[in-house]
C-alpha cells in the first residue's frame, strides 16, 4: 500500500550557506544516499574516491557525455563535474531518496531532464545565509584563502543567491542544530505526500 | 523580506486516528492557533465554552449561516456545528499558523470555500491508524461505548478512511511520538515553501 519511489532532493546555496554539511549530515543518517559526482580534476588532499567523487579522465567523461549517461554536468575553469542519471536512478528505483549538493545551473539542468526524460519525484530547496554579513564572515573564516579569492566568492555567493525564487523551498541558515531540523523536516514531510504515494 | 500569511492546516481522519490528540498538542506547544468550532449541541462535563467549543443557540447559528458566516458547517444528529470564516482569517493575516481538526465533509466545504472566495494558504492531511485491528482496539478502548456504539463507529471510520487519496498528506499512525514529530514537520516544511514567501 505504501512502496514509492525515491525522492530526488536537490540542494543548492551558495558557498558558506551550510549546504554541503546538510546533505552529509543526512546521508550519515542513513536519511538518504549522497549523489556524488563526477569530476576531471585531480583530488585534493583527503578526497577519497567514490566518496568525494568520481574521479575520471576527460576521455572517460567526454565518452560518458555522449553516450548521454549525465544527469547534469558542465565544464569549470577546464574541468568536467556531472552527475550519472544512473547513480541517482537505482537508488529511486529502490525507495532510496536520493540527496545532491548541486549549484543553480545543475539543479536547472536536473530540472529540464526530469521534466522531459524520466518521471522522477524532484524536491529542491535553496539554502541562505541569514545575512550578507554572515556570509562574509563564514567565506572569511577560511583561512587558506587571500582577499581576493575571498571577494570572487562573495560576489559569486551573491550572484547565486538570486536564484532562490526558483526553487520549491528556501531555508535561511541559522544555528547547525536548527537548520538541520527543518532540513531533515522537509524530507519527512515529502514523504508523507499522497501524490508519491500513489504513484 | 520573510513576511507570510499563515497556513491554514486541515486534519482530517477516523476516530481513533489520533487527530485530536495531534492538533491539540500543536497548539498547546504554541506552534499553531487551535480553530474552535461553534457547535448547538450542549456541552458535556468538563468542556469549557471557548475553547472545546462556541455554544450556540440553534437561531444564533442560523443567524450566521444566513449572513454567510461559516468558513463550513453540517448539521448532524439534530445539531449544528461550524467554524466561523472570521476565527480563521484574523489569525492568517497576522501570520499565525491555525489547525482545524475536521472530518471529510468539512474538509471538502473548506477547500471549495477557499478555491472560490478567499486566498488562504492551505494545507490538509489525512491522519490513519496503522491498521484496521488497531483501529478496532483503539475504538473498544473508549469503555464507556456498547458493542452497537462502537460497531458503528467502526463502520464509519472504515468509510471516511476512503478519503485519504483527496488530501495532500497521509501520515499513518505509529507511536504518539513518532506521530507527533511528523505531523509538526510538515508545518515546518510547508513554511519554507518558496510559493508562500512571495505571496
Amino acid at each position: 500500500m505504501s512502496t514509492r519511489s525515491g525522492i530526488l532532493f536537490l540542494v543548492s546555496g551558495p558557498s558558506g550557506s551550510g549546504k554541503t554539511t546538510l546533505c552529509r549530515k543526512l546521508a550519515d543518517e542513513g536519511e538518504a544516499r549522497y549523489s556524488t559526482s563526477c569530476t576531471t580534476r585531480q583530488p585534493r588532499p583527503g578526497e577519497v574516491n567514490g566518496r568525494d567523487y568520481h574521479f575520471l579522465s576527460h576521455e572517460a567523461f567526454d565518452e560518458k557525455v555522449a553516450a548521454g549517461e549525465f544527469l547534469e554536468h558542465a565544464t569549470v575553469h577546464g574541468n568536467s563535474y556531472g552527475t550519472l542519471l544512473s547513480e541517482v536512478t537505482c537508488h529511486l528505483a529502490a525507495g532510496i531518496d536520493v540527496v545532491m549538493d548541486i549549484d543553480v545551473q545543475g539543479a536547472a539542468q536536473v530540472r529540464r531532464c526530469t521534466d522531459a526524460q524520466i518521471c522522477i519525484a524532484l524536491v529542491d530547496l535553496f539554502v541562505m545565509p541569514p545575512s550578507e554579513e554572515e556570509l562574509r564572515v563564514r567565506l572569511t573564516g577560511r583561512q587558506t584563502d587571500s582577499e581576493e579569492v575571498i571577494a570572487l566568492r562573495m560576489k559569486n555567493a551573491l550572484a547565486e543567491m538570486e536564484h532562490w525564487p526558483s526553487y520549491q523551498y528556501r531555508l535561511i541558515s541559522a544555528t547547525r542544530e536548527e537548520d538541520y531540523c527543518r532540513f531533515k523536516s522537509l524530507l519527512v514531510a515529502e514523504r508523507l505526500r499522497v501524490a508519491r504515494i500513489q504513484h
